[in-house]
Formats: C-alpha cells, sequence, structure tokens
C-alpha cells in the first residue's frame, strides 16, 4: 500500500460459457494477465465465472464444481503478481455440498472463501447458503470486504463489512437484466453507489455480459468511488481505476459530522 | 384506503424565506390546499418549513420556533381535508430546548411529532437530537414512516421504518446542492432511491428551492415507488403521483425469494 491508500483495481468481465469449466479457466487466466498488465493490485471477476449460473439442474452445478484445493487454481494462482489480490467465483464442492463462493487468492495463499449467504432464486435449489454475511479479509494492500451479488442488497451487508473496516469491497456478481426507465442506471447499480456513499466504501463490481440459456445481463461491470460515484464503467475489455483507500478509511465529514460517529446505534 | 391500496400523495415545496413565519405559515397553507385540491391523502412539505434553515445562531432558531400547541398550528389543520394527512417540518420548542421536528397532522388530531436524531452540520448548535430513529404512526391510509434528511442517509433508518410496517416514508428535507457528475441524480435520492427498492418502501421527499443565505438547494423534491423509480420530480408546483401501498406491503419475489423473509438477522 502506498502512503496514499491509493490502489488500482480492475473489474473484469471474461466470456463464460456454461458447462466450459477448463476454457472458463482459461479466460479467467488471460484476464487476471490483462488486468495484471494495467497495474491493477484488486482484480474481481465474476460471480460463478468458472461454471456458469444459469444450471439445468442441481447435477449440472455439481459437475461444474471445484473443491477448494482443486489442482487448476494452482494455475489460476501462477498468473498473478506478487502482492495482488484476485477475487473470482465459483460453484464450491466440499462433501455433499455445494455453495456459490467467492475465492480470494494471491500469487502464494488462498486468503479466503467467502460463501454466498444471501441466495437468489433457483440457486436455493442447488447451494447450501453460507454461514457469514460478507467477509473482511486482510489484504496487502489493506482491509478487503467480499461480498456475492444478492448479498449487497440488504443493507445491513455492506455496512455491515464496512463497520468491520473494509477498505474497499469486491462484489462478484451475475445480474439478470431488470426493466428499468429510460436513463436511470441498473436498479442493483443504485443499490451499490448508495451502500457506497453511505459508509464511504467503495465497490468493485464484476458483472457477466451477454446471456445465458435466455438470461440477458446486465453488463453492469462498474467502479464505484468512496462518494459512490461510478469512476469506470462497463468496459468490453474490463474496467480499470485508482480509488484513495484514504478517502475511503476517512468517515469525517467537517465540521461537525462523521458518517459513523453519527450513527445512532442505541436507536436502531 | 381503497381495497387495491391506491395512495395519492403530494410532496410540495412552498416558498421559504427565513424569518417569515407567519408569511411562511400562510405559504404552507396555500400549499397544502394546492394539494389537497389535487386529490392528495398525504401532503409532504420540508424540513423547517416554517422557519427556514440557514440561522444566523441559535437565538434566532429561538425566536423562529413554535411550540406543540402554538394556536396558529389550528390554522393549518382548518385546511386539511378529512381522511388526509399531512407532514411539515419546523423548529419547536419545548421548555428550554429546541428540536427539528415534523409534524403529523389531520383536520382533527395532532397524530404525531417527531424530531430528528441525526443532525446535519451546524443543526448540532442549535436543536437537541431526538430520541428515536424515525417513527412509524398509524394514517387513515396505513403505516406512515416519518424520517427527516440525514436520518434517511443512514441506512438503518429506512430498513428499521420498513421492518417496522411503514408503508410509505414521508422525508421532509432541505438538501444542500452538492457537486455530481453529469446526469446523476444527487446523492441523498440515489440513497433514497435505494432504500426504497432495497425494503419496498416508497418516500414522498419535499426539499428545497432556490437558496438561503449563500446556500443553494437541491430541488430534489420527488416521489419514488416501492421499486425505488422516481415517479414524479420537482415540479415548482408539486409534485403528484399514486403510490400502490398494495404492491409496497407485498415482499415476496416469487418464485423463491422474499426481500424480508431473505434478511439473514442471524449474521448481522
Amino acid at each position: 500500500m502506498s502512503d496514499s491508500g491509493e490502489l488500482r483495481v480492475a473489474a473484469m468481465s471474461p466470456e463464460v460459457v456454461i458447462g466450459e469449466l477448463d476454457a472458463n479457466l482459461g479466460r479467467i487466466r488471460e484476464a487476471i494477465a490483462v488486468a495484471a498488465g494495467r497495474g491493477a493490485r484488486l482484480i474481481v471477476l465474476p460471480e460463478l465465472a468458472t461454471s456458469g449460473y444459469v444450471f439445468e439442474d442441481r447435477a449440472e452445478a455439481e459437475r461444474l464444481a471445484l473443491t477448494r484445493d482443486d489442482p487448476r487454481w494452482d494455475a489460476v494462482r501462477e498468473v498473478i503478481p506478487e502482492g495482488t489480490v484476485v477475487v473470482v467465483g465459483y460453484a464450491e464442492t466440499a462433501g455433499e455440498r455445494l455453495y456459490n463462493t467467492a475465492a480470494v487468492l494471491t500469487s502464494d495463499e488462498r486468503l479466503a472463501d467467502y460463501r454466498k449467504s444471501h441466495l437468489w432464486g433457483a440457486e436455493k435449489l442447488v447451494f447450501e447458503s453460507g454461514s457469514e454475511a460478507g467477509i473482511v479479509v486482510d489484504a496487502p494492500f489493506g482491509r478487503l470486504g467480499v461480498a456475492l451479488c444478492y448479498d449487497n442488497e440488504f443493507p445491513e451487508v455492506p455496512r455491515r463489512l464496512a463497520l468491520a473496516g473494509a477498505d474497499v469491497l469486491a462484489l462478484p456478481v451475475n445480474w439478470p437484466l431488470v426493466p428499468r426507465p429510460e436513463g436511470e442506471h441498473a436498479p442493483e447499480l443504485i443499490q451499490a453507489m448508495a451502500a457506497a456513499r453511505s459508509s464511504r466504501l467503495p465497490v468493485v463490481i464484476a458483472d457477466r455480459c451477454g446471456a445465458e440459456r435466455g438470461v440477458d445481463w446486465t453488463d453492469g461491470t462498474a467502479i464505484i468511488d468512496e462518494q459512490g460515484w461510478i469512476v469506470a464503467f462497463r468496459a468490453v475489455t474490463g474496467a480499470t481505476a485508482v480509488l484513495s483507500l484514504g478517502a475511503a478509511r476517512e468517515k469525517s465529514l467537517p465540521p461537525h459530522n462523521d458518517l459513523f460517529a453519527d450513527r445512532r446505534a442505541d436507536l436502531y
């Protein structure tokens, strides 16, 4: 971490083809290499980027799932430069159970695996729910929050992670396209902007683009700064931006206010 | 309340001149009469609409404050049709204390006075903080949530009111204009849209327009539906819309989800 807390981040949206586990892993490696070449120290990829999302049934998800210690993760970690953190979604198999999980990886460590605890739609028929509402991980550049898609639509989640000291939130998502008024952002993006501003918690969102088995994706890949504004958006080749973790850590609003100290936790 | 739970609401932004207590009360009466003439059953006016906002000092606020039982409230209530609810901000004096308060009025009752508990900026030098983080009031049309301005920037507040059964939120504000990227809504409006969508809690926002003692107002008067979309915005003569309280009360997202039941309160 530099003294000013500047962190170059990337949100990547490589092609994900449902069923093509090894090819998806290859495209994930390529996307990491591209983002690393741009100097990103935090690289976020979509939810379930290894498998795809719209499973026919639980059996298909099981076939496309990986264990945490699958040797194929070594090949992913090989392309991560030292000091860089990658957050990528995958279908995790653990004994009899399946989870919708985000792996938090560096070149020499598996920092964490976060299992989504707010399951959307048919995910409830496929995955078990995790036992944490997002996590905060010690990363080389600071404290990294991790949540997955629908998790972040519960305002409790980003707030909780910010209060636990997260400097930035990595948010792999698969946002299905929904109708919205002309000129408006996707509703999930509005929720992420609001959560960012409420807690000065910048967010790096990696979404899908295109379509899968009849589901159109929102293409909501975006980087939101600690003021809640979109600073990079929907680039086909990935969005990159420099975030100020120093600004994110500063919760005061001079001369009289502070976003955290002004909370009336006694009244909630 | 009709069977479908349709509620016509109005957000009004009458001219407020700091120091002109009686003239402001007159303009508030006029605005209520206009909104009532349009059939509104819930009419919201700005924060501190009786006094103005940018006080020179506490003494000026004290001079412009009203008690709850000031006879001038009778003249306000006289213009409210039966079955209609008005929410209007005022500086409240109570013994030695001053509060930034929202009065909740009908033609024949004073339903509540809500004292703002999250104070912004120099308000901390003038007002005491209230002892509730928003309130929910039984109104003729359903359950009415009330909060004031900065209160709503704490995601805990609208969430809490929605979980307490609020069908709609009345939000008197005084939003000072802040810089924002071109094409974006005011940040406080984005936060209100997000909170509305997270809990299916429609919001009726009455903001100031113009300027006062060097502070430019956002002119963020708006009505947000239970999906988080702006359905009426910034009309000089007031914004009106029909909200569906039935839709607001329905938290399910078929076939597998429910905005409230999906909360993992055990993990927050």
